[in-house]
């Protein structure tokens, strides 16, 4: 019996780590489909959301039954409510990289695609966090959490230099605004991916500590 | 001992409803700064997304101790989960609401504000899906429910018409970029705000009717 509930908590963490895999996929080949002009490549993107939302569905209901049968208590009811949290901000990560593909979609084909090569940082920045946050939940690893929490700073500030940046560049080529629009909704979903990494580090560092960061505009919350 | 339990679950719906109340403000008062130019109402709602975050704080660790002593079952159960669900949506549109509170701050005292009348339908029309989400959890009322979640396609015709706007605007007044991209950020995140109701809207529909029809692609899961 004791076997059976561990297999069924084995599950429901091998299936995050799937659903894991597949967002950080996705924002990876929105970002190469943008570099390579590869307008198909964004569709593939975009056509992938729904299995993102069907493990979301599946994982939930795998924890709602957990709940539900084994009512537990402590280490493994704090488990499951982060796993609940976990994957709504996967599930957002799929949307933001399925509106981010929509967006390359639209520009990688257009002759004007100004070249933007801060936009690739941010694409390598947030997927980054997402697979850290994602590792740091696989080992139970709150270190790992906090570093991950504390990069979201980093792609805060590259957000808000490309702005600028793009800001400048469209003043100085309105031929160019579409693209140019474009490339602001895809480095702004990039911040919010890497918003909700921060969220699924906090729900980690929780998980493991006991210790709920979130909103407490501390950076340093576990040796706090 | 039961009058007990049922007051700790008021106490959950009624700082639910507060939560709400609060992120409906803040959208309603970022679309006012918008319109009357005004700064520091602006400056008001970022400082009230602290307000939110502690709400969302404060009912998830009621939930987690419902969920530890009581071990509900059932309706209980699919309550305090649909409401764990609820808080992180409604935290979101907070945020949201925060973001679209700086880009009004950023843009309000310009001289060069363009007028877009466009922009207030898409405030309206997001605060009113939220209140309506809110309004169906408090009901109980999967049909209101329904109807909240039918209008997030209006939403969306909406957000796509404004941005082909602004990308011709933006074309012909060039010196005004800025505000252009600040408007787009500011309809980009009422999108979302809708999206975030919607997903309230489906919680209600699985609280009340035991189906969960996220990510179903269609329209009428009441009646389907």
């Amino acid at each position: 019996m004791v076997r059976h509930i561990d297999a069924d908590y084995d599950a429901i963490r091998r299936a995050l780590l799937e659903m894991g895999g597949v967002v950080e996929e996705m924002i990876e080949r929105a970002g190469r489909a943008l570099s390579e002009h590869d307008a198909e490549m964004a569709r593939d993107v975009i056509r992938t959301d729904p299995k993102v939302d069907a493990l979301e569905k599946q994982i939930d209901e795998s924890c709602h039954e957990m709940l539900a049968r084994q009512q537990p208590m402590a280490a493994d009811l704090r488990l499951l409510i982060a796993v609940l949290k976990i994957t709504t901000d996967l599930e957002r990560i799929g949307d933001l990289a399925s509106n981010i593909g929509r967006s390359v979609r639209d520009i990688a084909a257009r002759p004007d695609l100004p070249e933007a090569k801060e936009i690739h940082t941010l694409f390598d920045a947030a997927r980054q966090m997402v697979a850290g946050a994602l590792d740091a939940f696989m080992r139970s690893d709150a270190q790992l959490a906090l570093e991950v929490w504390q990069r979201d700073d980093t792609v805060d500030d590259g957000y808000k230099s490309f702005f600028e940046e793009l800001v400048s560049r469209t003043g100085k080529e309105p031929s160019a605004v579409e693209p140019y629009f474009q490339l602001l909704l895809i480095a702004r979903s990039l911040e919010r991916v890497a918003d909700h990494a921060t969220n699924i580090a906090e729900d980690v560092i929780y998980l493991v500590q006991g210790v709920d960061i979130r909103h407490t505009g501390r950076k340093d919350p576990v040796n706090a």
